[in-house]
């Protein structure tokens, strides 16, 4: 082993990063061990303390500081809870929350289904959006899954659980992304956006 | 602020990696939220304890840990002292040992030349290496700094200092890669490939 083992023990964690191979890994921590301490130190405290200051939101389940009950947006009363937003996790939230453009609440599933990964409905956080539209004032649910395989067929379940409890469920339109280009976008997205087709106004 | 500080501060620290943009960051940060304890404990710990065991060889320069005053190669008396090897940094040391040919010794400069960012041979471990050779018993300097403008120019300028000192002073042959393609190789690497021509044996 020509390595100290302090780095090596750096270079192991940081391979176990998804994105981070082994060369990425070491060339990571050979950046960290001639920056200065500060650098190291940060992100070490950031880590350390991650955990414990997190909580999830006891509405919607999204990330939120430990100590609160509720996120910002289930607090506010300026949200409009006539209307949920179903996502795969909290990173779709704020993808959403920077378009400035939706008002409503949200419900953070905290993953798809996936049968090849065992993922099954009892590991997301479905009963507990079930729960809030059976509590009532809820008219409309928005399926803001990934438009993945995994994404399309829990939107599907979602769909089936939901709409026989009386409530409207939609899900984001697919087509060609904003400045995206016709020749260049795969069938799939050409044949959706198609299908999908609006009038002009 | 949408983000609890926490996270916000995690992603704000892994921004500041080379290779980590914004998006990067908030997938490794929510990535280690969902992970077991242990992968964001085991990498706190890795980075707080990063410093603290690790020094420098006092002879070559290379990484060692801390408390020992020189690296293995240099330790080990089975390493062929009257070669020495100068590379630009401690992962190049690990690249020439992977490759089990070589029986020398090492000189780790600790990085390059580069006017550009102010780095001038008093910032290099340039002194300690001619210090080195002044001591005697070294017949040979191999440079294996990178092949690029800046290792070109350190290794031109270490040539100039080392030369008048009555040692002999080689570079890393250029060519192409093995394994590569004459078809896709740059005009320069085919230029130094036709120039650098050797006789079959």
């Amino acid at each position: 082993m020509l390595l100290p083992e302090s780095i090596q023990s750096l270079i192991s964690a940081l391979e176990r990063l998804p994105g981070i191979g082994p060369k990425s890994a070491s060339r990571l921590a050979f950046y960290l061990l001639r920056a200065s301490d500060e650098v190291a130190q940060d992100l070490s405290v950031a880590l350390a303390n991650l955990k414990a200051n997190t909580a999830f939101c006891q509405e919607c389940f999204n990330i939120t500081e430990a100590g609160r009950p509720l996120c910002e947006v289930c607090e506010s009363p300026k949200r409009d809870s006539t209307l949920i937003c179903v996502v795969e996790e909290s990173l779709d939230v704020l993808a959403i929350e920077r378009t400035g453009g939706y008002q409503g609440k949200y419900h953070v599933l905290q993953g798809v289904l996936s049968p090849i990964e065992g993922i099954g409905p009892d590991d997301l956080k479905i009963k507990q959006l079930a729960a809030r539209v059976a509590n009532g004032g809820v008219k409309e649910i928005i399926l803001a899954t990934n438009p993945s395989m995994e994404g399309d067929a829990t939107a599907l379940y979602l769909r089936q659980q939901l709409e026989p409890m009386g409530v409207k469920v939609t899900r984001l339109a697919r087509g060609l992304p904003v400045g995206g280009d016709l020749e260049y976008a795969d069938q799939n997205t050409l044949l959706r956006a198609l299908s999908g087709r609006q009038e002009m106004n």
